[in-house]
């Protein structure tokens, strides 16, 4: 059954009128085009029994023909008023809107004003969030494979950041040497900030890539991910420039054994919550319990931020197609930071990895 | 009186019991401390008489308390309930929350969901918006130094991007060149996805950057930004590869003539809709006008969607202060598109740049 026919069946058993999905990332996920309108409106609207059809700014209504999306698509020029076009083109084929399924994890209260406005006898109560986030939750080998690209090009730009490090240099200097690496081969977009951090700056977990410059004997810190047919890859490594001490040494061993335990444990039937304690305990035993701040992963494949999250607490069970990441991080303020990480998909048996740069600490420069 | 005084004012004048401030965007602009917390939850909750609060996600403490921020800032971690922690934290200074201004423009559905959960008897109709929205559409002197800066940056990309253009060479490979060129310099950051079209590509006006090769006797499109400390640049410049045809060159001089008319026009006084028309008039009597099928212009600062939109039935009168871009374009599909922008502000007696590359047809390759 196709997506779209999904969507439609389960606006049926909701025995909603319609429903408006607004976040471009869903729009992709269930045609293949995307664009991030901003302030202007995107929407998909599928009826339980009739076509759904797409409404956008006049300028992208080529682009998304172009993607062979085959129902009809209504552009609206900036100066009109959308809302009016919608409503139109929804009572030509639905004259009485009771019931209006929304993303309530993406549409802005304004927007629900906006949809309040133009359907004033509807209830605005059935949320399609939770619907999208578990058919979104197990990948298909389409979608893995695409996965597994974006992974190999993650591999690829560690090589390359390796390559460039040298004391002296700076943050950013390795930074730009990577992406530029990446677009030389036609990989234009990074799935968020690439990282670069050296020594003390690394225990700043959501820090930012600077022109601090590499000493000798100090820890690095990488995470960077690229986007591949819509996409993404999300990786961390932490290699040694010099001779790190033997306290640097020790949090990056006790954060690696965490790190291959966990990713050893992930198979099917396992909770999310049991692989986060399987991490956390290690380093906890080993007095860095403190210093590790974060969920142990997050899902991916479109984005870094999708389900399941690898927490305390989600005690969903694993299952075959699950994407998402595994990467325990140490934080100690003025000494290190060290985070590893690898996103997975579980298979019948196990997992396998996105990203296959070693593990073991490599020693750069 | 600072921003923060601002709000809480505000929010005594419209009998708030708190404002609850969620887009990071506005976080930055009144806090200075940005980061884009995806489906963490991020607010900086204000009161009337009271002093103001953040909530983060632990792991963004210690960056919020590096900006100065000089209030408390909470942090939860991913397995709490963010949403009893922040109750707790407001009822200890205000222990019956009746009404709740709200960011209605960037708040979800879900959120606002959260929020009706923990303040069970308020009401959720005041919208804070519009005033940010006025707030950040008079630019302070401040703000527009870090434009210019912005600015030059977008003009030193287009420098190398224009060297970088050679027939066989690919749209990616160009735009590589130009960001690689702004990394080396301590730029990491673009303020969007940057956009190089050659030829009948261009006439994608929200197309990408792809593997498109350049060909001799065309046109190529360069939109681009940068950002600076939280402040971007946007602007377009079409330049020629070898002898476009009669044809191309006359839709850029129209779209050349459209543009500077519309700048020159540019001052205190005269209102965003005629600024359109002086363009589109340009355009239309030409016979292009069905091929400009975006507004003139949109507002610009801290992202390039801020207000005032440069369009048809805005009757905003322009104020010193005012930053937007003026940027018609002729898209004819097969044939060329041309779009030439600057971002400017009003000042007392006109306007100013931020951009400076000129604009009179450049001959590339």
């Amino acid at each position: 059954m196709s997506k779209l026919t999904q969507i439609q069946k389960w606006s049926d058993e909701q025995h909603a009128d319609l429903v408006y999905v607004s976040d471009p990332k869903t729009i992709q996920y269930l045609t293949g085009f995307y664009s991030d309108p901003v302030e202007r409106v995107l929407a998909l609207i599928v009826f339980p029994n009739q076509d759904p059809f797409m409404f956008a700014p006049a300028l992208e209504v080529e682009a998304i023909k172009d993607t062979g999306f085959k129902y009809p698509v209504y552009g609206y020029l900036d100066h009109e008023n959308p809302w009016q076009q919608i409503a139109a083109q929804v009572s030509k084929r639905q004259p009485n809107v009771h019931t209006v399924g929304l993303e309530k994890n993406h549409l802005s209260v304004d927007r629900l004003d906006s949809l309040k406005s133009i359907f004033s006898d509807a209830t605005f109560d059935l949320n399609i969030s939770p619907f999208f986030e578990k058919m979104r939750l197990i990948k298909s080998d389409d979608e893995i494979e695409k996965l597994d690209i974006a992974g190999k090009w993650a591999d690829f730009a560690f090589e390359r950041g390796f390559e460039a490090v040298k004391a002296g240099r700076t943050e950013q200097q390795v930074a730009a040497e990577l992406e530029y690496a990446l677009m030389q081969k036609g990989i234009m977009e990074m799935s968020f900030d690439t990282l670069v951090q050296a020594g003390a700056h690394a225990a700043e977990p959501h820090g930012a890539t600077n022109g601090t410059k590499f000493k000798n004997n100090e820890l690095i810190l990488f995470d960077l991910g690229t986007v591949w047919d819509g996409y993404i890859s999300d990786a961390s490594r932490t290699v040694a420039l010099g001779k790190p001490t033997e306290k640097q040494l020790d949090i990056y061993n006790v954060c690696l054994e965490a790190q291959l335990a966990a990713q050893d444990a992930a198979k099917p039937g396992i909770t999310a919550a049991s692989l986060d304690k399987i991490a956390r305990d290690i380093i906890s035993k080993a007095g860095y319990g403190d210093y590790f701040i974060h969920r142990l992963g997050h899902g991916m494949g479109m984005s870094e931020h999708e389900f399941p999250s690898i927490m305390e607490g989600n005690d969903l069970v694993l299952e075959p197609g699950m994407c998402f990441s595994i990467e325990p991080g140490i934080y100690i303020p003025g000494v290190a930071g060290v985070r590893i990480e690898d996103c997975i998909h579980i298979t019948e048996n196990g997992n396998k990895p996105f990203t296959h740069t070693p593990k073991k600490l490599n020693y750069v420069g």
